[in-house]
């Protein structure tokens, strides 16, 4: 028989009607008030049991963690907190989970470490923390594909296997079937590349975007949202080995429309949780209030979850050029009173996380564009301006999380770009086609990465990477 | 100056009103007739030119792939072919393209080899054929992800770098930062995987069903669409060494209610391309048809793409077991008059892509259902039959394709499980954490996988699954 999800019961204006439910027992109170989840929603439905009624062999297997069916009526609550209940009729054990057991894991009914979470990070999903913030991965997902599709981007899987690194920025993974323990080898010494699966060295991608910039030169607007990889030996709160990334590449479109595009979906998208996903965030924003209380009162988060995300929806990004923001940090009291670790002294300095923090939280306390880059500091495939020393790149930055944007418009003229990769010794018969783009009707045409993880650290202001992604891989640590 | 799409101003009722295009040239005749795209549709839009009042230098810039951008006014056409056109006061030139150099590519006007387009993958988003199936894909893409959110599924990034191999079934790549030239070792001479990234040997991803399952046993309905991979040395058209799966796992949900969401799931996202994708539909059906006028009466598709696309659409797939399939192919002529290269002998034969052929194309001609298979030829995790001999499993198979699903119900039962994994010499210590998961609320779940790019194939009607994918990896071939 069918079932109906707890979300749509809690939202039925039928009273009286008969619904059947199944989900998991989240608490069991008085051997009458059942606690029933079924992760449609962060809220639980209360079936009250009339356990004289009941077989007290059922009963007895009602306990927290168990799989179970209720049958039952629908009737307006007298008890607070619920405006509905259910009134059970029938209950079917369908997989028991045994109280001993359940004491030594996260679905014990009491405040779990985040760090114990990560350690059973296959039960965690069925705690309210992690269910709210995967909900909410989950929607914010959905709304990348929304906005991209409304706005007329075509979506582009490029390539996870790649034989070029396409940034020459971290690094990469490789990918072979060659068996490191007998590998073929070639007369001078040196690994066979030529006997591995693809007959060259491969590696896992750390960006989409010069596949992607193919794609925009035909389809006009392209966005990819896969998996990226950075094998870099970083044990940061704000970093992970895996990790999912946007990347929209846009023909005809300068650094202006670039930067207007990234601020409209971020906005957009997060506007749409907003909307639809108002139930976690509220649990997760009573969760971020409860903590802020045991911490010293500076370290307390200067506005509610909520408050927060509705003040990047309403207000603009602040829009700074790089030079501007040099001026601002060579005169600012860390910078005198050298609390910086790394002290601003000269134009062409590369910003480090303090530096961002300081514009972004003290400085301005709103989301900041930054843009017109030293060209020493970035990528190759950045347009070079006409002052011959910055390029068109634009990084966005918010507080608490630090990058979370980094884009530019990319050089569309076939020699500067040539030019570029010979004095960085970027080989071009590696990158032939990347470069043949520009010979065959080049235009201008921009694009950025934003890191999906960092946006739902954000939305669900979660301050630990790890913890808003399903299984996160980072050094040492691949487990599940 | 903001410009208007191509696909835009072709559905433009505005007529006189002034437009500023930016594409590129797909072909330029009599001096007079550029036809425009790009790339928002199939179609080009004419744009007629006084040459008599044009710059010739500009006009002289004016061929095949170059970039423009063209200002002018909206006309219901002369000619026939096209309801509207530009009548052109201004042209930019944005990008030129070599004509010497243009006439080497698959740029050039005339028709190329599907060979030759993968040779230049990295232009061949800039040809009708391919640019059609490239929009589809995104649609479809898009189609996917709606149709979860809209039936209550939450999308799951499961992760792509794992240490196990989840069904056992096939080749799995090795990533590694280990240096295959000087690794590090044990005193016993293997490789020390102590010294990897992730302190162990890791792979990429044959399927995210594991984890998917363990998150639907918190949140009820999940999905997976992301990239899997295979390392097996199958150089065919239906085989990529990457490809993009989708995996719904539901709880709850029976073997029966799995084959339910996947015929509903597979019509629907059909029917959304039907209604958004008509004109790459309409252009990829007429491409088959002159295909086919090439080939012999016999290997010419029996239905058009269009049509094809309806029939599965309106009609149910048919429903048959394993065991009424080996009866019917024991008894079919292509066995009796042995046919087959796999003779159908006895219950317990694995089905081969002939079989599954013979049944969807030449016995049932509709897609096919095939559910419960015998337990050993399938994979350990599958719910066992109260028979003891066959497992709850189901594959769906369409013409032309072969096999574009394939699910089961899984085993729910905690010592069923443990008994098939001793039995198939699988450790439980690496896969503890999916053990677990049946000891605490276990329940009847269920899910399928669908190999996107099948789902791609079928739809565009194209035949080689390489023609289907931005950058396809093959044995060899990482090109791009």
């Amino acid at each position: 028989m069918q079932h109906t999800l707890v979300k749509n019961v809690l939202a039925s204006e039928k009273i009286h009607q008969e619904y059947t439910l199944k989900g998991w027992v989240r608490s069991f109170r008085s051997n009458r008030f059942i606690a029933l989840n079924d992760g449609s929603t962060i809220h639980n439905v209360q079936c009250v049991v009339d356990f004289e009624q009941m077989d007290k062999d059922i009963l007895d297997q009602v306990t927290v963690g168990a799989a179970i069916e209720v049958k039952g009526t629908l009737k307006e609550s007298q008890g607070s907190g619920q405006r509905v209940e259910i009134e059970v009729d029938e209950i079917t054990i369908l997989g028991t989970a045994d109280p001993e057991d359940v004491k030594l894991t996260i679905l014990s009914p009491k405040r779990h470490s985040l760090e114990k979470l990560r350690e059973q990070a296959h039960l965690r999903v069925r705690t309210n923390t992690f269910g709210a913030v995967m909900r909410l991965r989950s929607m914010l997902s959905y709304a990348v594909h929304d906005y991209f599709t409304k706005n007329g981007f075509y979506n582009v899987h490029t390539p996870i296997i790649t034989g070029s690194d396409a940034e020459g920025a971290g690094e990469t993974f490789k990918v072979t079937t060659i068996d490191a323990a007998n590998p073929a080898k070639n007369e001078d010494g040196s690994i066979n590349y030529k006997e591995d699966f693809f007959g060259k060295e491969t590696n896992l991608t750390v960006s989409g975007q010069l596949e992607a910039e193919t794609f925009a030169l035909g389809l006009g607007k392209v966005y990819t949202f896969g998996p990226t990889f950075r094998a870099e030996n970083s044990n940061t709160s704000r970093h992970l080995a895996e990790f999912w990334m946007i990347e929209p590449e846009v023909a005809f479109c300068d650094l202006a429309g670039n930067m207007d595009l990234a601020e409209d979906f971020i906005k957009s998208v997060i506007s749409y949780v907003l909307e639809h996903g108002k139930d976690d965030l509220e649990f997760l924003a009573k969760r971020q209030e409860q903590e802020d209380k045991q911490k010293p009162a500076d370290q307390r988060e200067p506005m509610s979850l909520l408050d927060k995300l509705n003040f990047v929806v309403e207000n603009n990004f602040k829009r700074v050029s790089y030079t501007e923001a040099i001026e601002i940090l060579k005169n600012s009291k860390p910078n005198k009173k050298k609390k910086f670790n790394y002290l601003i002294e000269e134009w062409g300095a590369d910003l480090q996380s303090e530096h961002e923090r300081f514009l972004v939280e003290k400085h301005f306390k709103c989301p900041v564009i930054l843009f017109d880059y030293p060209a020493e500091i970035k990528s190759f495939y950045m347009r070079l301006n006409d002052d011959g020393k910055t390029v068109r790149a634009m990084d966005i930055l918010f507080p608490g999380i630090g990058e979370i944007v980094g884009g530019s418009q990319r050089e569309e003229r076939h020699d500067v770009l040539l030019e570029k990769m010979k004095a960085l010794n970027i080989p071009k018969e590696e990158l032939w086609w990347y470069l043949e783009t520009r010979k065959f009707g080049t235009c201008i045409h921009s694009g950025f990465g934003l890191g999906f993880e960092r946006l739902v650290l954000f939305v669900t202001g979660m301050t630990n990477i790890r913890d808003v992604i399903p299984y996160p891989r980072t050094p040492l640590n691949a487990e599940f």
